[in-house]
Formats: C-alpha cells, structure tokens, sequence
C-alpha cells in the first residue's frame, strides 16, 4: 500500500537534471554548465538533513557547483558523472547503507528506470517522460526543479509526522 | 477591514527568495548561485523609497548582488542569512522603528509564517506554499518574481492616492 | 487608420527591460545584472537595419552587454540610464531625425506612456502593464523577450511590401 | 509516406537557437551570450552518435560554448556563423557525405526554410514561426530547448527499432 511505502522511508535517492534542476543546462562561452535549483527544494533537504534522513544524489552529469549547492545543505553522499546508476545502489544495499523498503527514490528519464524498479518507493516529477511516469508509485504535482523534491520530502514526512509546525519553529535555512 | 490595512501602510517587509524571485537559484560552477529578479518590481521599490517608505528586506539566502541591486534602488535596511525572522521583527517593533498595524509583510514559505501573523497587511505571491496562501490576508495575482512586488506596493500607494500619474511624470529610474 | 500607421513607418523605438527581454534580471554576486534577449527579434532588427529603417533604443537601465549585442546587430543609437525618455525623444523630433507619424514606439511600462502618445503607432508586449495595454494601437500577441519586436518589424515591414521572401534567399544573419 | 521519411533516416541536422535552445539568449555585461540547452535532448544526441548516425549542426550563431558541448556529446560536426545554410547542405550532398532522402532537418526560423525544403524528412518544434509549421513534415509536439531534438531523434530510432531497452541497460551518458 503506498501509505505503508511512505511511512518506511529513511533514505531519500535524487537524481539531478530534470529533478533537482529543470532539465536546462545553462551553457557559458567557455563551456561552463549552469543549473537552475530551486530554494524550496533546498530548505526541505536542509530539513530532512538535520532529522537524520540519509539523503543521496546520483546524477550522470558533472557540476561541482551542484556539489557544492548540497554540501552547504548538508549532503555529502553526492554521485556525479554516475551514467552506471544501478550499480551504485547495488552497492549501498549489498554493504547494508540502505535498505531497499526503506529507499524512495525520485528521477525523470529512462537511466533512472532500472533502479525506480528496485526500490520501496518510486516518485517523478510531473514533466518525467513517458516510460518513467507510466511505473513510478509517485507522480509529484510539481515540475522538475519547480519543487518536486520539497513535495516529497514533505509528503514522507508529514505521513510520519516529523514535519515541523512552522508557526512555532524557526527554519533550519537554506 | 482589509481597505483600512492598506490604507494604514508606512512599512514594507519583503522576503527574497519566491517574493522578489521566483525561487530558482542559479548555481555556477563555483557554487556562486545567481537570482532572477524583476525590472518591474524595482520600480515599484524605488518609487516607494522616493516617497518615504520604509522598505526592509529579510531572508535566510546569502546573496551579495541582491543586497547591491536592492542598494541600488536606495534600500539600505536588508538582512541576509537571517533565519529568526521573527526575531529582527520584534526587535524592529520594540526600538519603535516599525508599528505592526503599519506594517506590510510579504511571504511565501513556511518559515514567513510567523512574521504573516503579527503584521497589520499579511501578503503572499500567487504561488506561495498553501500554508501561506490559507492565512495571508491578501494574495498577489503575480508570482514571485513576475511582479508580486510591484503589485502590493501599487495597491497600497493608490489606495493611499500617492501612486503618480505617469502619464505627466519621468520615471523615478530603475 | 491602423493599416495607415504601420504603412507610414520609417523608425522604430524600442524600451529594453520587457520589451527586448521578459523583465527579469539576472543578479550575480557581484551585482552584474544579466538579460534575457531574444534570436528571432535580432533577426528581424538586423533585417530591418540592413533596409535602411531608423532603429533607437531608449532605456532608464544600464545594460553595457545589451548594448554591445545591438552593436552588432547594427544599432548605434542606444540611450542608457535614460529616465526622462520624453525629453529624448523631443530632441530628435526637434533636430528632425525623425518624424513622430513615422515612428513606432514599443514599450511595457508606465514610464513609456508620455512617448506612447507622441507617435503615429504606439505598440506593447502582450504582458505589458495595464495602462500601457489600453492606450496603445497595437498589442503584440507576443510577451516581452518572447519575439514582441520581431513581431512589430514583421507587421510593418509586411505591409510595406519589404519583408523577404526567405525560401529564395539567405538570411541576413544574427 | 511520413512512415518511410523516418524509416530512411541516417543523417540529423539540427539549428541550434530555437531548436537546440529556446531562442534565448542571456547578455553578461561583457557582451558574451549565453544560451540554454536541455539535458534530454543531450541524451538522445550522444544515443544517435554512438549508434552511428551522422549528426549535423548548422547556425547562423556563434557560441563556442555550444560548439565545446556538442563535442562533449561526440558531435564534430557544427558550422558556426553560417548564414547560408543551403550552401552549406549542397556541398554536404554534392561531396556525397550525405543523402538529401536520408536526411532529416529541424529548423525554427525562416532561414531554415531553403533547406527544409530538400530533405526527405524536415520538421520543427512546436514553436517554429508559422511559414515553417506550414511546411515541415513533422511538428514535435515539445518547444525548442525543451525537448523538440530528443523527440525527432527518439520517434526516428524507434520505427527504425534502434531506441534500446533502458529497463536493461545503463545510460551512454550525458
């Protein structure tokens, strides 16, 4: 039952591009790629983060910016130039870091089918393409880089009750 | 009455990041994270400093540009990485700089709720979180960035009958 | 009569921020402040200065990159910082470099009014302000950034019979 | 028949600035331009060279930066500042490096129509201007920059069975 899938989580999985960002790649003269992020997403990773969640990026592209952008809200487990993403996680389930159950996972494109099929809780933004959308256990009403991850991050979190009353609390930041 | 909360404005309180922006970050691949602001808006914000406002500028980000640009348009009161928002405010009240009842705040996130709830003029962009469109006592048709800010300070200066009439005036320049 | 306006055309005046691009600013942590401008309006300003027509761009903002593309696009006269553009406007009116009935104003925003009742065909981005979209001739179906002035060129040039026919010919580059 | 056009394909050519990218351009103050392109697009693009199909691009721009990303993907191929495209595709064909029948072209803008017209597949993106929807075989249903090249590369590979199966496989990269 999907209620039973969000209420296991203890380890969120994000890709980057068309997640974290909105698929565009800003493109500099000298060959330098930007990516758009999004605060929103930011504050709920800083969030999960500090309530002790394992949070762990997997992305085929290469951004040191990005890196940098997570390692400021906390995250260190960052994968990049990964284009072999199934063998990574294989890796963290076979030396027992994460729990397969107790993984939701979250990308948009056809690399991220193999391992959306592996873990307890498979989620997409709304513009993941077609094959994607059509297995995943969780389509987030919000768009690639357009707040996807917060949606899901609070939705876990709230279904086990651990998301902040913010009309009494002070934010962890972003 | 919300007429008389407009009319009662002297002061505006302006969240960054999903007010003045639209909630991307640009990471470059330094880490540098640029912010997409709207031409409209400083107009807005530059014609109400004219005019003797107070306008003040609190956000958890860290941004450099923005506190030169905000500068620029003669905003000098902006706090950066601040993440007790409501402990500025209610300092601002308690030196008398601000009177709550005179105040406009606008917000788009949970952790604005707060500040939302002690001010005379609650105010949100069309796209703030639902916690604070549920509570605020007046929603932008604007998104952030797209000119939220520029419509709330218009609001209120035409109410007041201080809006100018362009048609035989120059620009107070953006 | 509209059709009369657009025939009578021999100069064109264009604001910037809205106008050429969507309004927004990019901010960099230096201040440095990036716009958004767009392929298909260079294409047709390029055009339209290779034809012989009078193109002036009149902005209150400082953008020296803006200006260094319209350089190269062909357009030498680009007013900066301008905030009283009226008064502009009448100094070349006044020094007969151009004629009011044959000039088309685009632009976005209450500071353009005073110009927009001066020409002979005053036009707006479809995401103008309101002020601007009730008194204008002609309303692009195009937002500001989003091929507004390529859509005004087009229109005139078309019924002034000089718009090529681009299956036979090459382009006059961008 | 639209059926046989794709199935013949084994050479792309693609415009870059609103095919590639969203017809954007992003001025820095030093006059350099920065233009946007998608993630997905990307994909598919290194998916069809690593396959062995001939991959063409061809702009009337000039961005080095787009040239070094192209190459990334394994894209040798990119005419820069070309403003007489039909030229360049006729030597193409008369030095027998390309087949006119074989060949599919995408192009936004009225200087890709010469060579729209003389290959057996020509299509554009969604939101080409209307002389080129006009007449192009196929209009992707996605914007340019946002998705348009991955769509025709993907539709073309998979009648001519070629797209893989990526429940199975890992990713060529990005």
């Amino acid at each position: 039952m999907l209620y039973n899938s969000f209420a296991a989580i203890d380890t969120f999985i994000f890709d980057v591009d068309g997640v974290m960002t909105d698929s565009a790649l800003l493109v500099q003269e000298n060959g330098d790629l930007l990516r758009t992020m999004n605060v929103r997403d930011g504050f709920a990773l800083k969030l999960a983060v500090t309530l002790g969640y394992n949070i762990i990026v997997i992305t085929g592209g290469n951004s040191p910016g990005v890196k940098i952008r997570l390692e400021k809200l906390g995250i260190d487990r960052v994968y990049l130039k990964t284009f072999k993403k199934l063998e990574i996680f294989e890796d963290l389930v076979g030396s027992k870091e994460i729990d397969p159950l107790r993984t939701a996972y979250m990308g948009d494109d056809l690399i991220d089918l193999s391992v959306l099929h592996r873990v307890g809780l498979s989620a997409a933004p709304a513009d993941a393409v077609a094959e994607v959308l059509a297995m995943v256990n969780y389509i987030s009403p919000f768009r690639g880089g357009q707040g996807c991850v917060r949606d899901l991050i609070e939705k876990v979190l709230k279904i086990q009750e651990r998301w902040p009353d913010y009309t009494q609390l002070d934010s962890p930041g972003v």
